[in-house]
């Protein structure tokens, strides 16, 4: 007998929040995770091995991207994107919807799906919840996404609605092309449908209820953290997890700061990804165990400490903060490199202990005080 | 008793190559050995740790740089370079007169030193060839270099004259300056002094004949690599070699290809420094065991072979050809840092490889097989 591809170990007194085991064919997922956003089949100032060595569990894969380059034709030669970029974890693709709804050259949205000009080489194409079934096939994740149409924000209840509708029409169609397609690379591949609605709690719960009745591998809460107040996130979550079943897993799409995957793990999410720690890494905000750090501030000129006392990465312990200053005033690949080891390492150590935590019935008051550390400014701890 | 600083293992009967081995306070160093140029503290896009795999035995800091960011200030509060930056092998620092000598603001050259306006801020700043020595002794390098006038390419014999009778009495004023300072950092600093001379064989003679009754611990060829001929530059090396001491160290600046390389150990060079591993990586030329690698090409779109089989590095054996091209084409930090990895890799390869030649006898053969295969594009073995 197969294990099953979620199971649950153990749900919070205290809070919704949940820890969790998915299974996959390129191994084992402990949840709440955090997954490293690998846009073009790099996490970014990272390599692979670095990865395993912050035990990154899984990491996310940018369809969108990986379509227009290296394109489905070379990662069906190469074997996938697992062996064409040395990762033999699990991987999870987005649809592409979110960066084709973010293009200003769409061309046109049909019921069919939506047209679009690369932002490359300008070219056109057609992402189809069909195509978009088929492109993931090719890129070999373990994970993939329907197509959904990504709700700007604000929109209005009419708009919304007519967008969360045809997620689900889209949904249903990308069962439909998933179910009769073989995989490629021998390995099993899950798919998760995205929940849309906007701000509109009733929105939000229709949306995800007709989603529940397909019977997905998984759920997703999609068009969050789009420039909304973050009450108005936390609220569309709550309405979105009291509907998701308890026995598939949860995954919030796009989110979000470390504070934010606290208050998410707490209202019953597993999965989350974000570009931020990477992206704030190369930009020189840094997330330690001990506060955030901008490290170009002046009173870590001739700071000693280590990065991160507080957290065991090869960055954090070896290099002071005087040093990742000095690489970002010089603006040196090295800082980028470290800054990245270390946010993305400090994530997976908060997902990692939320579920330690979890487990031990602790995890309302932990998650209280880790947010309030996480948030200060780091200063010198000397003089 | 102490190991001297410089010991000649083995002479080669077919050549001028030597192996020798340097004592240092922060280690061994076998000889001939290339030393990877890390400018600002760092070599560009790798970590400490790689170039520990790698196996660099000594890296190489820019006085100029350093003086300017993070200064000296800094530089002896955190303890010097090496304890800044986390390197606890040997580092050896230029003078800085490379780097004043090509800047455009550069001032006022006078007797007693350079004046110049710095490239970051505008700011004013001398260097003479004792406060150069003051400075890398903040630095804390292992070994460091005179102040030298480094003599542009081409100049007349006047010019190559006055240039070479002012780098020989500065080295002199720099030799008594390290005489009498005293050590920051409880290890030894040894210094090493620059011939010039340009491309007259008569010149950079007399010049090395009048560093050589100073007696420093080790001697460089400075000057080369300016834009000059390659047969000019040999020619020189040669010129300068056979006045060296035998029982000295000898450093042929910022040269050069790994035809340089080869070539000039074959005319008794032991160290070697260079930014062409580094920069070239970072454009995209890649040098592998089996050949050079334009990685833009398009022959490499789909191969799936490894980067460099006959190398033993974690970017050489687990990436392809197709991967580092996706990488390069989607200007992702990752191929810079594959890139660096396999270049630096090459390049202490090919001196290791050489110093076991010249111990075994065979390096005549081996540096003229090894010459053309690297010479070669690399193209991809299947199909």
């Amino acid at each position: 007998m197969s294990l099953p591809f979620f199971s649950l170990d153990h749900t919070d007194t205290s809070s919704l929040a949940r820890a969790g085991t998915l299974q996959t064919d390129h191994g084992v997922i402990p949840t709440p995770i955090f997954m490293p956003v690998g846009t073009q089949g790099t996490v970014k100032a990272i390599d692979q091995r670095s990865l395993l060595e912050l035990d990154a569990r899984i990491i996310l894969g940018n369809t969108y991207h990986l379509y227009l380059r290296p394109g489905t034709d070379t990662l069906e030669v190469m074997g996938g994107l697992h062996r064409f970029m040395n990762w033999d974890r699990p991987i999870l693709t987005d649809s592409g919807g979110y960066q084709v709804f973010s293009l200003r050259e769409l061309r046109k949205l049909s019921e069919n799906g939506a047209e679009f000009k690369s932002h490359l080489d300008g070219s056109r194409h057609v992402f189809t919840p069909e195509s978009v079934v088929a492109i993931q096939r090719s890129i070999g994740s373990d994970i993939f996404m329907v197509l959904d149409e990504c709700t700007p924000w604000p929109a209005t209840r009419d708009e919304a609605r007519i967008s969360m509708e045809r997620t689900i029409r889209w949904a249903d169609r990308s069962r439909l092309a998933h179910a009769t397609a073989p995989f490629l690379y021998g390995h099993r591949q899950y798919q998760f449908a995205i929940g849309q609605g906007s701000t509109y709690g009733d929105l939000r719960s229709e949306c995800m209820e007709h989603l529940v009745a397909m019977d997905f591998d998984g759920y997703a809460i999609g068009g969050l953290s789009v420039g909304e107040p973050a009450s108005d996130m936390y609220r569309a979550v709550e309405t979105s997890t009291a509907i998701m079943p308890y026995n598939k897993p949860r995954y919030l799409m796009g989110v979000g700061t470390p504070e934010n995957i606290l208050e998410c793990i707490a209202r019953g999410v597993d999965m989350f990804d974000c570009v931020m720690p990477t992206r704030n890494a190369r930009n020189g905000t840094i997330y330690t165990t001990l506060g955030k750090v901008n490290i170009r501030n002046a009173m870590y000129k001739q700071c000693d400490e280590p990065l991160d006392p507080g957290l065991d990465t090869y960055a954090s312990q070896n290099f002071s903060l005087a040093y990742l200053r000095h690489l970002f005033h010089s603006t040196e690949i090295l800082g980028l490199m470290l800054a990245t080891m270390q946010n993305l390492g400090l994530y997976l150590w908060l997902t990692r202990m939320a579920r330690r935590h979890i487990l031990e019935g602790t995890f309302t008051e932990w998650a209280q005080e880790t947010r309030t550390k996480l948030l200060e400014p780091r200063r010198p701890l000397a003089g």
